[in-house]
């Protein structure tokens, strides 16, 4: 006999790729749903639905944006001159919340590593390029994750940008060491923005 | 300046709603989402309203179902005179997950909580009241919590059942007290289900 009707079943395996929710938190969520009040999964549906459609990466940065280029990058009160690169999109929300930073961002939509086969082609990097051959840029913040692949990545972009004879620094410690960017509280951000050191 | 694209904060907004998940864990879903490979998102979505539309209580037990009524209670292979009576729809995953139980069940929608303005009228007990008085059923087991509330409900089911002359159990002990029966284990709730006691 079913336990769960399929369509719940469904739903449940849906949640549950979803990162960091398990297969616990998924049935709970999905019995949440169904039962929910009003037209509250209604709107879960065509929030991820709308998001889905209209949010896409800036051509420009990376990061996450219904227009092109995003309001970061196409702002006149953001110093252009200093690019600071991150891993991924969420890590632009933290170093914002820090309010210690007023250039622009670049994504690289992830490090480098080798042993799940990511490498400099995998990463926006060539983009990251272009943006400096323009001119213009006097700095490049490497603020990677301080692990193993994000210094791994921050040496790689070091050693690639040396030839544009720009400053390039990196985040100061301060960001505890092998955790994630995106934990980080805007204070230690702040601290590690403000104590940035040549690279 | 917007840190988020509005359409993304109302994706936030609508995943903060779900139980258990905070405003840093709706970002960070959210921010998955927007970026999930191919038909994930578009998958989610319709299997959220899909669900939506099609689940729905049983009209006899009030579990949730695709049918009318649902699985358990057409079945001709469950005991029909012994009822489960449960608080909430989950429960009875919990308990079909054990594999000591062949009867039916009666799903409560939650449980007595003067403070929060939960009274009997707010439950699912008329059914239940009526699906006694049509007779054929021997026994109810009382499977609410083991708290305050879950205690109290079985208590004034107790009192108002007993007019029927039937067998009114509760779950033996073996369940951790204070703790909700969702989170118990097959076998503790198997030993809870052998070990009944009279009520």
């Amino acid at each position: 006999m079913r336990k769960i009707p399929d369509i719940l079943e469904k739903l449940v395996n849906s949640l549950s790729r979803l990162p960091g929710i398990g297969p616990r938190t998924a049935q709970r969520l999905a019995f949440y749903i169904v039962q929910s009040p009003g037209s509250e999964a209604a709107e879960l549906s065509s929030a991820i639905t709308e998001a889905k459609k209209k949010v896409h990466n800036c051509s420009e940065c990376g990061g996450l944006t219904d227009k092109d280029p995003c309001d970061i990058c196409r702002s006149d009160r953001r110093d252009h001159s200093v690019i600071c690169v991150v891993e991924h999109t969420q890590d632009i929300l933290a170093l914002e919340a820090s309010g210690e930073f007023s250039g622009l961002y670049h994504v690289l939509m992830g490090s480098l590593s080798p042993l799940d086969g990511i490498g400099p082609e995998n990463l926006n990097i060539d983009r990251l390029d272009q943006r400096v051959k323009k001119g213009g840029v006097s700095e490049l913040i490497l603020a990677t994750d301080p692990n193993v692949e994000g210094e791994a990545t921050a040496a790689y972009i070091k050693e690639k940008f040396k030839k544009y004879n720009i400053k390039i620094t990196r985040l100061a410690h301060g960001i505890p060491m092998g955790s994630n960017l995106e934990y980080a509280d805007g204070v230690t951000l702040g601290k590690a923005i403000e104590g940035r050191r040549e690279f």
